[in-house]
């Protein structure tokens, strides 16, 4: 045991890494798998082409607007900051961007496919969906392991081991920068077409879902896959990271003299790795209906995980290890790890309970659709709010537990247990816009009734998956923010004392000034979740009145005589959703900065802006996420026959709903997740030059 | 000026008494002068005299439940407690009850007298329908000054000054709790009644508002009243006496050496009573447009209590004042006091940037409103969220500036100040409901079209002024609730040194316990209005489901043949806001106790609840307050003819967001005012119990 333990502590991260490139030599199997499966008749590869293409369209344009603003920073941080970290930043937002770009490539090559087995059978389509899925999870964690991991050994070797640890902060910025223009970029497009589509298609022209004839369907599509699965895939990368760093961070700050406390958190991710492709093998065999074989997925890889994470944690510190002035037992550590573990599944079954349809909050929300459009708002909001109960409550004891069982180190580790298991979340997630564009294939390829009806039985799956990964992404970045700012606390005091002054900073809620950093920071939320939908707002505007302008100039397209032009749709979505992403990507940057420079507020209210930040971001991104998922799903809940069916009253109630909880659960809410660790990120990098 | 300052500093609370005596008396002459005018003829009077006798009938049975409540927490406040705190409890409660019942026994007796003075000039029916609120305005603060002030000298003749001070604790509570359950009682009432009557008639039927053949249309009136006109006045009541008492605590608790600290808060209150005496006169004599008199009314009053505070402060303290060991200048309290009134100002211009039709906001939801429900709904909700931007930005300021000039003191005295405008601003707020009522007694009567359209301006200027008082009610609730906060810490440490324990509690943010606290904190804002909202659409489905039977079983209703029974909506709502109150209400209460009682949370984080509430709940309150009103006025906007005008498809869509404002900006925002203080209030209470 105690070879093995030495074993371990030179070898860890190196294993971990191997562990990586299992991931990603895994995927690329299953991208050889998916490839060799049919893509369908000549009307469904047309279809997926132009899905693909504008796809590939926005993303090539995306990828030139933020390599302008990362340049910018880059050079930023090269001159005024220090050229490892500018380098870092350049490697996380690189990173950040292939993720999410892999990811989404995979997804369009995975959609028309699913189509095309939904023709066999349900468990077959089901296989390629998820398949598909799991290559851009197995590329979020093994990325973002190796870029970690590299990155932090390369740059030790050549500038010593504080440094390196110190420059791995550019690389969270990195990444979450570019994560939050790819999630607000994604985000402002798929829901700018999903909504300018439904509201000229479904609501003044009575078109159903995905109806070739609308001229916004293609975008709608397209906005699937460069929302839900590219602008998710940056956004869980980018906790991924942050919360690796965080906890080397931590563990570099707080118990300095262990090494094992650094090699720790690689090892955790490692092993995850291998239980996200046990869980990804479980869908390959595993027989059943598809929410439960998913659902077992997890359960395996959660399962693989826990049961590795004991060796390794007593390999690790057979002695167990001192944190801040307490010895702590090697059991301690692993409870905080299965913390993580725990916390995951219960984040999961929470949002579950939310946003399906079989319980009570979205029944009670499609009942109130019988009174009207406003009483079906008014429930999803109230369904929204009441979400953030219990995920909060849980958060609120995982974090009094783990900090029981080892610190600050102690939240880091739970923090970075519940993130390697990103493999097989992000697995599911990216299984929904696959699901989704299948189905829209089959329609618009007028495939038998039995394909749709196999398409839209894993659609309404795939929905649940992606509302479920979205609780566990705010949850964890909420967690892994937390991290940051025990961070940005301790860097702040290493920095003061570096100086030969002592620190006295008091972040105490007695301060008027901690008070006030509250109020700013918790401001940020609510302005920039508001700027977001506005931005959703001003760019389905666009698309509604080209769709329009389209209809009346060719009447011949609503009777099937004239084909509309896909393409010009996609163009205006393109271009609104990369101008659109510019404001409020930037201001949480612009916050941080202000609050540094303006000499009455300084670091102390910088610190608590940090936490405000958290605090309401936490509330308000769980309550847009879950609300929006369950008007969602109250309006397949109707559609599926109840409270009067598809064409009622209280169907067209519902689709208002669903109209307003999509900005609100895939633009808005879900970049609030970056957000918070920018603002983290950026408040631990200006230390030296401001305070 | 020797002989004055010892003059104020012993006659200095028997003066500011005796201007609270001179601003009910006013308010006296002013219901003698109301009664004196004409209310109109036999039509209108049987209109009046059923909206009377509901709101009547509702506020009988409101003060029925909440005397049982009320009565068992006095009996456990004087069992558990002690018997000044629960007697100063009884006062508090009965007196926040009185300020709303009378107030709105004034209203309704003005509003038929304001539809007929309508139909002489529309000064006539400004100044009638401005008296009538003025009656609660002086109320509010009469009765506030007077009760905290008498109850503060018998009882420190009775049991001394310390413990007087600590028994005004239960004062603050009986007011707080009280006035939850009016705002909550009264919010559902009145949004139930207004929500269940606009879904049936004006969406499903086509009738306008206040059309008399809407069986809901008498509820929808009375619940303007017991809303809008008794909710209020007991909410601001509350923060009222919040203030001064806080301002009392802060001051024995850190500078109890100097009694002018303690006199100043009652000064500041009586001087602005008189201001508000000005104010109230100059509407009537002030020619010109009702928006620009009423503001100008404030002016007056904020002018008039500016002077007049300079002399006092430097009356009280000639030679400045030891607060902290920092020596503060008359002149550094006398700018406290001005932060106060300029908050007022601020708070209530930006509010009406936001609310008016006359600015982007409002037109953007207008314009929003052509492309459909979603996007108006999308629009209204964003405008809430920016509108929180600037009134939190100059919270903050504020906070930083009266800290600045002295400490903890200095805020509570900018708090007090901001408060003592209490008399002109309720003066504006009650106004609201009354020329709402007027235009409806206006429409159920027939009466010519010019009367109707005076009543329309009155009603419309009304609007607004309601949308600007909340801001300010939020504004200084959530200044209050910090003052709270602060004499929890302070009584928290007096407490366990008087048991010699050393106090070493840290609220810091590096602690897990207070970042616990706050998210629990945080949770609270959001659960309670997903409650209320919860609340009102329950109602509002039992009237919509009333109306309906009513209609189905006489259908001569809608054709003018048939009387629809008012009555039996009026009793439907008054038992179901009764019923639904109960739960939200309670809930802070509970919350608290909970935290205390659960032993791993305790004390501290008790701490990081109060302030997270403070922090989410302003967020949430000024969101749901501005954007409710900005929805509001957004359907007038299309209603005056822009958009398509009444009847067009961008007006239903306003009218859903219209609809799902309402229970934001009556009913669940502005109860978050009491509800932050109830938490915070109750905490300081229970200290010496659990701790």
């Amino acid at each position: 045991m105690t070879i093995l333990a030495l074993n371990l502590l030179t070898a860890g991260v190196p294993i971990a890494l191997v562990c990586a490139v299992i991931g990603l030599g895994f995927a690329f199997l299953l991208i050889g798998q998916i490839l060799r499966c049919s893509p369908g008749n000549d009307r469904m590869r047309q279809i997926a082409g132009a899905i693909e293409e504008g796809a590939k369209a926005y993303l090539n344009r995306q990828v030139i607007s933020i390599s302008v603003i990362a340049a910018v920073l880059f050079v930023l941080l090269f001159f005024f900051k220090d050229h490892p970290t500018a380098v870092g930043f350049l490697i996380g937002a690189t990173c950040s961007l292939a993720a999410g770009f892999i990811g989404m490539r995979i997804a369009v090559l995975a959609n028309t496919r699913t189509t095309q087995a939904a023709s066999q059978s349900r468990t077959a389509a089901l296989r390629v969906a998820f398949n598909g899925g799991a290559v851009t999870g197995l590329l979020v964690v093994g990325l973002a392991l190796l870029a970690v991991g590299i990155f932090y050994y390369v740059a030790g070797r050549i500038i010593g081991h504080d440094l390196a640890v110190k420059s791995l902060v550019g690389l969270a910025l990195g990444a979450s920068l570019i994560s939050v223009f790819a999630r607000l970029g994604g985000g402002i497009y798929t829901k700018a077409a999903d909504v300018g589509a439904d509201l000229v298609g479904k609501i003044e022209k009575n078109l159903e879902e995905d109806d070739p004839r609308n001229p916004a369907t293609i975008a709608d599509n397209v906005g699937d896959n460069v929302g839900d699965c590219a602008g998710m895939a940056a956004d869980v990368f980018e906790t991924y990271a942050v919360s690796l760093i965080g906890a080397i961070l931590v563990a570099s700050l707080t118990i300095a003299a262990e090494p094992a406390a650094i090699i720790y958190p690689f090892v955790l991710g490692g092993i995850s790795v291998l239980g996200a492709i046990c869980g990804i093998l479980f869908v390959s065999i595993a027989p059943g209906k598809p929410a439960g074989v998913l659902m077992g997925s997890v359960g395996t890889s959660a399962l693989v995980s826990a049961i590795l994470f004991w060796p390794a944690t007593h390999m690790l510190f057979p002695n167990g290890v001192l944190i801040s002035g307490i010895q702590r037992s090697p059991n301690d550590l692993y409870f905080a790890s299965l913390i993580g573990l725990l916390m995951t599944g219960v984040v999961v079954l929470i949002t579950n309970y939310y946003t399906s349809m079989n319980y009570r909050p979205v029944q009670k929300i499609a009942r109130a659709s019988e009174t009207g459009h406003a009483t079906n708002i008014i429930a999803g909001l109230a369904v929204g709010q009441h979400a953030t109960a219990l995920p909060v409550g849980f958060i609120g004891i995982a974090i009094l537990l783990s900090f029981h069982f080892a610190g600050l180190y102690g939240i880091a580790i739970a923090v970075m247990a519940m993130l390697s298991m990103a493999g097989i979340i992000i697995s599911l997630d990216a299984f929904g816009p696959i699901t989704d564009n299948a189905g829209g294939i089959a329609v618009m390829s007028n495939l038998p009734k039995e394909v749709r009806t196999v398409t839209d039985e894993l659609d309404a799956v795939g929905n649940t998956m992606k509302a479920v990964t979205k609780g566990y992404a705010i949850a964890s970045a909420g967690l892994a923010a937390l991290v940051l700012f025990g961070s940005y606390v301790e860097e702040l005091k290493a920095h003061i004392t570096s100086n030969g002054h002592t620190f006295d900073f008091q972040f105490s809620l007695t301060e008027p000034k901690v008070i006030i950093g509250l109020f700013i920071g918790g401001l940020l939320p609510f302005i920039f979740t508001a700027f977001s939908m506005d931005a959703v707002g001003k760019a389905a505007g666009a698309v509604v009145r080209e769709v329009r302008r389209q209809i009346q100039a060719k009447p011949g397209i609503l009777t099937g005589e004239d084909t509309p032009e896909y393409g010009t749709c996609v163009d205006i979505v393109t271009k609104a959703a990369l101008r659109e992403m510019i404001v409020p990507a930037l201001l949480p940057v612009a916050f941080v900065v202000l609050v540094a420079v303006i000499k009455p507020l300084g670091p102390v209210v910088l610190g608590g802006v940090l936490v405000g930040t958290i605090v309401t971001g936490l509330f308000v991104a769980i309550a847009m996420t879950s609300g929006g998922g369950a008007w969602d799903n109250a309006k397949k809940y109707i559609e599926e026959g109840n409270f009067g069916g598809k064409g009622s009253f209280a169907h067209a109630a519902a689709v208002t709903g669903d109209t307003v909880g999509d900005p609100y659960k895939d633009t808005a809410g879900p970049a609030i997740n970056p957000m918070i660790k920018v603002v983290n990120i950026v408040a631990i990098l200006i230390i030296p030059i401001f305070f």
